[in-house]
């Protein structure tokens, strides 16, 4: 199958400047903001998204190392699959976080539990609807039991 | 910034052959089966992979028509932008379904609630987590009201 060629529509700026030592995921890093610039070329696209409270970024990994198939993550002392965990190091290098939106002014989203990299191409965001997006009774497989602390969990360097 | 490349890992089969008459989202497709064959290269990947109940799939929209900033989506009546609608004509044409996991058999994962068209190149997969992913109470924008009926909502022509 062909390869897809996607380009940023924006970047994404935080107070997360090294690999190391970052929130893991947005339950990690609870009230920390940031700021995501849409490239004024698609400001259009920013119409009517002041309703939603969160919203989904998806984004390029793009200082990740190459890819592996499995590894062990930063919540577990036993190696998984790279599709059975949340690891950065991906066949395709694709980030998602699901962060909180504080406002819209212009081209700049205001976000909230912003566990993303300072400097990272956003390549699409899509609002949060919990009808398609919440599943809350759903089992976390080899996560469970291993949560707790998560609030305060970093990254190490074991994928630099 | 610097377009991204990615390849596929997989490729989704459905019974949904055509873009119009298709569910819009999972909740459109309750109990609609379908498959996920992972290309062989990419097996490793999926160890541990069946302890989990939903799955998050990203893909190519690669019957996508042209990017649209803003249009009028199949739950109203007016035009939204493309970063606050769930529409498939966007500026990078990524694909987000989560959908439920019935098995894993080999490198083909048997998934249900499938609202993916047949033959979508899959980008990434990444297990879903309720406590990363899952906040129900968030408010819907302009969805809210409009997702009466959403069980048996179909697509139709407008983005072809």
């Amino acid at each position: 199958m062909e390869p897809v060629i996607f380009s940023p529509v924006g970047v994404v700026h935080s107070p997360h400047k090294e690999l190391s030592g970052m929130p893991v995921q947005p339950p990690s890093a609870a009230g920390i903001i940031g700021e995501i610039e849409i490239f004024p070329e698609f400001s259009e696209g920013l119409k009517d998204i002041e309703g939603f409270s969160r919203l989904m970024i998806f984004y390029h990994l793009h200082k990740s190392a190459g890819p592996l198939l499995s590894a062990t993550p930063f919540f577990d002392t036993v190696p998984h699959g790279v599709f059975a965990s949340r690891i950065p190091r991906r066949p395709n290098p694709l980030g998602f976080s699901v962060v909180r939106l504080l406002s819209c002014d212009g081209t700049i989203l205001k976000i909230a539990d912003v566990d993303i990299l300072d400097g990272t191409p956003v390549l699409d965001i899509k609002p949060y609807v919990p009808e398609f997006d919440a599943y809350p009774n759903e089992s976390s497989g080899w996560f469970e039991g291993k949560l707790s602390g998560i609030e305060t969990k970093r990254s190490d360097e074991r994928f630099l």
